[in-house]
């Protein structure tokens, strides 16, 4: 994903995808309502896309059928031959990539939100690579100010690591990660709180579009480190489960010495790292066939430089 | 499932099982736990079996393979000879029939315990067919006095209808359903809490079989009245969702005119029935697939008769 966009460029072409996990159900059922009805995702400078990214797995209610969609943008996948044969998600990938990029190509969608759920109670959380995009980081500082509720800001980038997520097609990007929700259930509180931030940062687009300039701000984000795993014996049997007091505590400090386990057998098991932590995606479900309790994070302040309005566009 | 077992007969053989729904885990865990453990189910005067009901949904924690385990308990499945080319569920339906029945026999299992979890908000539901096993809403009346927090009595059976449960298997039974948890996730909170019913549970059957008798009471239980679907197009498209101001409000009175979905477009619907009914299992993921927002259910009293001590047995 690139940084801040050229001053001088407008973003013309935004899409918005959900059921990129198919049993996510708020993204889901706002695509399809704004299938029908877009004018919602219509604003003086543009219009968004909507897009349904895993149509088989939504129509299943299921996460994914061969692989994760959302782990499939990868130079590897995107490039892959084996089309008609392979993954039914190393397809899809590439043909979202034909529709909203080439990923990294001057063709590529200016902006994609991708829409999520989780069943951690992770709020209203905004995700995206690094705090280097600066464009996404000015967004979500404007989403923080303009929305109720709050907001963490969870950075998944690692170095190193090549960016694999849908958002990574398009110049730049922003998941919207709400929860708690169960998986393949819509819940009324989750759906307006996720049109309430897409429309914010619709709102965002259009105010750049229209040459307004943002100044440069401090903001809090959380920066992952690494997966924290469930207690298993060898043959990968859960042994335990996330300790009561850590559940439902995302991005709150953990130090060490907290529990963060109960054994079946009712012992505790308590965080034996160095420092203080911030957990997220605690005890998500789709997390436990990797065998993943939650993500370590840290907390984080950046500053983040301004963001010039582009130039006004010829007539 | 017959009524009140008769006067001089201990219960000897009692099961617990759990998985059931292969993605409901505080119960799948629990008899993993308890296979390897078991003496948390051991009493004065008899031992529980803990019994995995359907381990392939299990492994792919998934509801059900072909389908659910927990209607294939009718005369039609368990006599059904296609056993090896037919579905999953009435194999194993079989199979738990052969283990813990033959339904409706002298041979057949005391009492069945089985474990469940939902996504709703039903707290700590007890489950049975009717009102008229004795022996069952003594059980229920002994767990809402001794253990904590509300423990509402579910009747699902219906006049003239087949009952098509696990738990119908043994001569009597009951369904612990603990909620809110999502589908494919272990709470600490809900496993300890349906660990404590079960433990309960058998301290109830302990006392019995000791030769305790119940005095009469009257009892508050809600029977159910018919499913509520969702909003829906001809194609059966979701058209809206559970109203915010019904969600989470299980057993809560719903009285003709309060509001119970709102449509995508924002338009709101309003309940049309003629008297205050008493929702239950509202939005809950599995019943998405049958198109049903929640059960309607009647809010009842019933005077239960005093349950006579066994009398005791033959040194």
């Amino acid at each position: 994903m690139s940084s801040t966009p050229s001053r001088g460029h407008q973003l013309d072409r935004v899409a918005v995808t959900g059921g990129t996990h198919g049993n996510e159900l708020s993204g889901v059922y706002l695509v399809k309502h704004w299938l029908q009805n877009p004018s919602e995702l219509q604003r003086g400078t543009f219009a968004a896309t909507p897009f349904l990214a895993n149509p088989k797995a939504t129509k299943r209610c299921i996460r994914y059928l061969s692989q994760d969609l959302n782990r499939s943008f990868t130079r590897t996948f995107l490039t892959s031959k084996e089309t008609q044969d392979g993954p039914y998600e190393v397809r899809q990938a590439q043909e979202i990539n034909q529709l909203f990029g080439p990923k990294g190509s001057a063709d590529a969608f200016d902006f994609i939100f991708d829409l999520h759920n989780t069943v951690s109670n992770m709020v209203a959380c905004l995700i995206l690579d690094s705090e280097e995009n600066v464009f996404t980081m000015h967004m979500c500082h404007y989403i923080q100010k303009h929305t109720q509720g709050p907001c963490p800001i969870y950075l998944y980038g690692l170095p190193g690591q090549e960016n694999y997520s849908l958002q990574s097609v398009a110049k730049n990007g922003l998941g919207l990660e709400l929860g708690p929700q169960p998986h393949g259930v819509l819940r009324a509180d989750v759906l307006s709180h996720m049109r309430a931030l897409v429309a914010c940062g619709l709102d965002f687009i259009d105010l750049f579009n229209q040459g307004t300039s943002f100044p440069a701000f401090d903001i809090v984000a959380y920066k992952i480190i690494e997966p924290m795993d469930f207690p298993q014996s060898p043959s990968g049997e859960l042994l335990g489960f996330v300790h009561p007091q850590l559940q439902d505590k995302d991005f709150f400090p953990l130090k060490p010495g907290d529990p963060i386990f109960q054994l079946f057998s009712g012992e505790e098991i308590f965080y034996e790292g160095d420092a203080t932590i911030y957990p997220a995606f605690i005890n998500e479900a789709a997390y436990y066939e990797k065998g993943v309790a939650f993500y370590k994070m840290k907390k984080c302040t950046f500053s983040i430089p301004p963001l010039e309005a582009p130039e006004a566009s010829a007539p």
